[in-house]
């Protein structure tokens, strides 16, 4: 059956494809000979489930879209202090290719001009130019689900003819920002640059950041949560250059485009987007790639300052006894007792991701009743991830209702609640796989409390 | 009974108390008389609710904290083609009171330097600097919840004395960005400055941002969802001046501060902070402000770029008629026909917004079982927005699904779904408000299909 | 008859009248209406003839020609010190109204840029703005040689429409270098901008600062000779703005030019040129102006750095006493003696100022042939200044030569050795008015040592 | 005999002697091992005579001080054009190392940065780096008039850890002013900048640039007077880098300082000045070295906007015949002719060089004079150059006087008035050698025209 969000996308495709703006980079062969009428888009879920329309699967080399990649490896390697220590994450103001060196400093701005990208480059581990790439090429490899290469043409040639970035690095040695041969860097950059890539690939590698730094189709961690976020805000505030305000304000993502004519966009916990098409408009970005990504953005309501109404509340539903009891049979006395208390012991549902915000909603709620209330139960079984605040939040949550004399009993894997720097909280709450196991709990402490009534 | 959030947050506020880094601002006597021990926080939930500690209470005037109203404003008043002819936005990787034009149009580089924001005070609409202005204290004081006013003391010591504001207008007036008397676009800037706020105030100025341009508390819209995402997306480029890239990285909020020592931060959908200590920092940002801002979001998760696990499914359970029959009572034969037939009726129940990714994991599924099923359930009751391109894919959903001979059944609010864009999904789909309606509907279809086999 | 430098003036200027590159200033009506065809060139020598050709006694307004005479007055009335500590001297490399305040200091780069002009303003002495100017255009006029006077329309104009200025002096009042209401310095800036002339009157300003600082006609000493070479100087390096350096290279003069079309071109020590023509370059420089002075400045060698033959010896004469004997009748025994020892004494005939290079080659010929010597006849009748230097080094001579007892007389005029800062040379030297005086007393002087021989 | 110039300028020495300002270039060893007291000045005349004190004779190496020369050398082998087209002239008001490059062009500011002066050296003739290192080597020997040679040590650790200049020459090549491969300009760079000289090399070569481009002691011409001009006019703006207004204004001579220490200043047709002294200021010139230029120009009144009175007339006497007859013998008839017309036959003597002023005041005077007069005796013994345009005015002014029935006679060499590009004046004019005579020619022709009255 035919997929609705493809034809959606088709949609875009066909509509983009009439613009033919911009001029493909000519500054060494292999670029210029690029099919400038090109054209492929994918679009990658979080689950990593791909969506690919026109040449998605037509190979081109990463060029700048290899920095965010590299800077993230540096990260990884050497630590954000270190890094931070060689490389800003200031937008210049500038061109792709502009110096811009802070100049109290003389760190180059952010990681995503060419004089930043070098720099991560001289970062990562590896004691030969030929390990470092090595190491670099597996990582984007990771991203991608599958082995890539340098295309080596494009190699030798930018290498031979990179004279302005063979400039920067010299300037950069200077500086003592790098501190090896910066030629070593330059080798090291240029080949990163020469990777090939398609859609498809672009598309995987941008779901893995979105995804939070674990590959969306195996599932497994390639970067921390907070080096990808890392990432993703510098991609964010310099990922498009000297129009990086405007690419924020009118699309939205956290995006790299490189001049091979591929760009990438990032919507993170939802989507990885890739375009290539080789036209370059006055940036360096690829002209229908831009486009799609505004038309894609926008009628998809994927911009990163969008609102959505549910992600305020994390309580689904919420009910006392009286309305929920359990199928089991209870004597007369019993039932009276149910009907009596039963309003005293409330469900709470809980749904989506336990972060502050939602977390903070349930606390509220959870404290303003617990006066007038014997016992909780906290179901916590649709509940996605649940952030170190709010484990520590819940914890204090029982001790404090606690001493008004209210339990609380919580549903749902105990093994999503434990992590190595919280203490455990399955040693503070009644833990219970169940709901019915959960109630008819309830409704035996209540009728042991208020049967001598 | 005491709240942990508010421990929470007090915790923070006895940490941060501590750093005395940083010195008051002192260019006018009525700023330099601030108390430098002064420090209080606020943070607004999405739904209006106000965690205060310290001098939470203790006013002072907004400076620079309102140049995103009165750009929100500006934009409301004239457009975003309007605004964005006269002001860019681009992060200047420059100090706030750098002059800044863009060295090709002439215009300001962003809303958030001071250039921009008087350019802003400009192109609100009044025909007067008092009209004018006391649109924009309206507009202030929606967004507070209640009156503000300006502080006449302040306002007439800037005036007096902002020789290089005074500058600034002239300039955009040299160069036609402010197209009348800059004293007047002077004056407005100056008394929009002056107003006067506590931190209550701007947590829910801020809190009015992060729900999408909607009053917490009243739930009265002050500014399009478009509009805020705008203001949201300057504020994250360039609300932070030269320090913008690192306070993404870092702190990860759309923010704003201001020379009095206040600092707004807002995570869009969650919640809205403000802080006030006046010693500032070489950025001229609040140093215990920016502290505060950066615990919190690091303590309670709120960087911008952060990945929650629940926003990639919307689909929170899926079962068949088999696992979930109706409580009626059914002869034998239709029991059989229910038994044999049962899975190919399928219920999806959907929580959060339906924004695109949720939605495209809803219709993947759908569209993959589609061929085997006869009648799908869709329960929407636990749906927060139905973002446009949803509405639209659910409609082709059902056409698509339909031609194959399988049937959509909404179960849920028809309401939501309206759009004035959007044909009404009311016509297409059989909506139901209850779920056992649903499933004896389902039910009773099969049985009329396939008693006869 | 006709004057041939007249003849040489007006091949040029029939040469130049075809360009009609530029286009006339257009910001103020007053400025739009001139005659672009309007072309005239005036002259004038060291000693005040003035040379005219074309429309030369056109009147127009100073514009930015009136920043180097405001410079000087301001120099005068403040001293070095204290305009340096406002005002820097170093070329901006950019354009005439850009801002260009030096990053560290925050004064204006230079006088001749509006910002520096400005500042200059306002630190003429002058209690009002009236006061203040009229000090102003009464300087002007003294080195016109007539009293000129403000074209109050075009003051008016740019008064009002002069945003960019305006923003320039609250940005100076802003960082501290104007001291008082910006308005005043603004008024003072707008009226000497308007000052009207023509370039009879401009080619004598130019001669007077030719001169030294004297006025070319009637030798009254307008500013002081440090001054002025101050002044001059700072032409050289910031007068043509963004174009300066290549004005040095290919024109060599000390220029000035103004948006009406005015231009000032100085070669120290001889001529002052004025060139009017109102279509402008991109600089903002009168194209056909330029080009007068380029091909002026080749045609008849006026480069700066042109260096003549005759700047090398001050010696224009020397010759002992048997070559040259007075016509006195003398004894055999007395011409004996004189053909004998008349190579012992010896003339020296200078001419040229006696500046340092000159003197050099006097001392050393001199000290050289010392000690073969009993006496030398200096003839200074033909010498121009002579350098405070020279006269100390010529003292020096004396008492050197003395040592080895040869006497020095010294023909000429006592006064032109005269200085306050020296002791008077007229107290070491003997000296005598006419020659025929000297060589008697030199011819006696050895008739008296040798006779008894 | 002691030299009293060189006892003025030992006190200087002493008096600077005494500053330990600054500190020693410390970027390469051999730089850093300089003697920080080390302390020597050279003065050289224009005709090559030299003054030196002090550690006079103690070699370092030319550092930037080479670049005024290569620059030359390239401008002599390239053309004004050729190298305008790689290299501007316009100052960059930035520190030495500044890249500095235009922004609309590309193209490196000025010879006098590093960016320049690499472009320089790729434009040298020579197929090697070797063949044109070479070139470059002899053209600095024959300015200081000995075989110089390159230290090679300092060479190797320049080339080793030149890293920012390797930058630079990349970038150069980045942007097509380099044309070759980098490394070439680049060893040509290091190997002229090591160079080595001591402070009596420099006076010389500086004496060289002073002297129009001869060598003062040879006389021989190494480089054409236009391109002397052009190399010290962008001396003068671009040869102090950022404090090249400050040092016009101060010094006023055109200079070039090295890293070394090492310092050269210029006065056109006077004298050439070194000095050495390693301690630096903050812009990379030598701390006494600046101070000593400073002092010299003040006392010795070097500032090359200074106006000596002499430059202003070419006559430095006039008188008629009735006041100078010959001795000949004439008859009682003859000398009443003679003492009635005598007046009608003017002798000028002109002195100095017939530069266009000078030669303007002859004309002057001559054409006021002509109606009255029948012969004019010019005197042109005591003449130094002839300017072209002088040359002309002069051919002109017989004709023109001859119409009105005046013969002119020209007294001197004829020689010196031939000029290629002029008809030869010999044709034009009576010329005799000496001023018998010519006074008897002219009372012949007298006495011929009137005896018959």
């Amino acid at each position: 059956m035919r997929s609705l969000v493809l034809e959606y996308i088709d949609e875009v495709y066909h509509d983009v494809l009439g613009d033919r703006e911009g001029s493909v980079a000519d500054y060494i062969p292999q670029l210029a000979e690029a099919d400038p009428e090109s054209f492929g888009i994918a679009l990658a879920t979080a689950d990593g489930y791909v969506y690919e329309v026109g040449d998605s699967r037509r190979g081109f080399t990463l060029q700048s879209i290899s920095k965010p990649f590299t800077y993230a490896l540096a990260l990884a390697d050497r630590g954000v202090e270190a890094v931070g220590a060689k490389v800003g994450v200031e937008p210049s103001g500038e061109p792709f290719n502009e110096i811009s060196l802070d100049p109290a400093g003389g760190q180059p701005r952010n990681p995503m001009i060419n004089a930043g990208a070098i720099a991560c480059a001289s970062l990562v581990r590896g004691d030969t130019a030929a390990d470092r790439f090595e190491r670099i090429r597996r990582f984007y490899s990771q991203f991608a689900g599958r082995e890539l290469s340098s295309n080596e043409d494009v190699y030798e040639s930018e290498h031979r003819t990179g004279h302005r970035n063979r400039a920067i690095a010299h300037l950069l040695r200077a500086v003592g920002v790098i501190e090896e041969d910066p030629e070593i860097s330059l080798e090291v950059y240029f080949r990163q640059c020469a990777v090939e890539v398609d859609c498809r690939d672009l598309s995987l590698m941008a779901a893995g950041l979105a995804a939070g730094g674990v590959h969306p189709a195996s599932g497994e961690r390639l970067l921390s949560p907070v080096l990808t976020e890392r990432v993703l805000s510098v991609m964010t505030t310099c990922g498009m250059y000297d129009a990086a305000g405007d690419w924020a304000a009118q699309v939205g993502l956290a995006a790299k485009s490189g001049v091979s004519g591929g760009i990438i966009a990032v919507l993170p916990g939802q989507i990885g987007l890739a375009v290539y098409s080789p036209r370059l408009d006055r940036y360096g970005t690829s002209t229908r790639g831009a486009l799609t990504c505004r038309r894609l953005s926008q009628e998809l309501g994927l911009h990163f300052m969008h609102v959505g109404r549910a992600a305020r509340s994390a309580i689904r539903a919420s009910y006392d006894l009286t309305g929920n009891p359990s199928h089991r049979e209870h004597s007369a006395a019993h039932l009276d007792v149910l009907r009596r208390h039963g309003s005293r012991a409330m469900v709470y549902e809980l749904h989506g991701d336990l972060l502050f915000a939602a977390t903070e909603t349930v606390i509220r709620e959870a404290t303003a009743r617990a006066g007038e209330l014997e016992l909780m139960i906290v179901d916590t079984r649709a509940v996605g991830e649940v952030a170190d605040v709010s484990r520590r939040l819940l914890l204090g949550l029982r001790d404090q209702v606690l001493e008004h004399g209210c339990e609380v009993v919580l549903v749902g894997s105990g093994a999503s609640f434990d992590a190595p720097q919280a203490e455990s909280v399955v040693e503070h709450y009644l833990i219970m796989s169940d709901m019915d196991t959960a109630i008819a709990y309830c409704e035996d402490m209540l009728i042991a409390r208020h049967s001598a009534e």
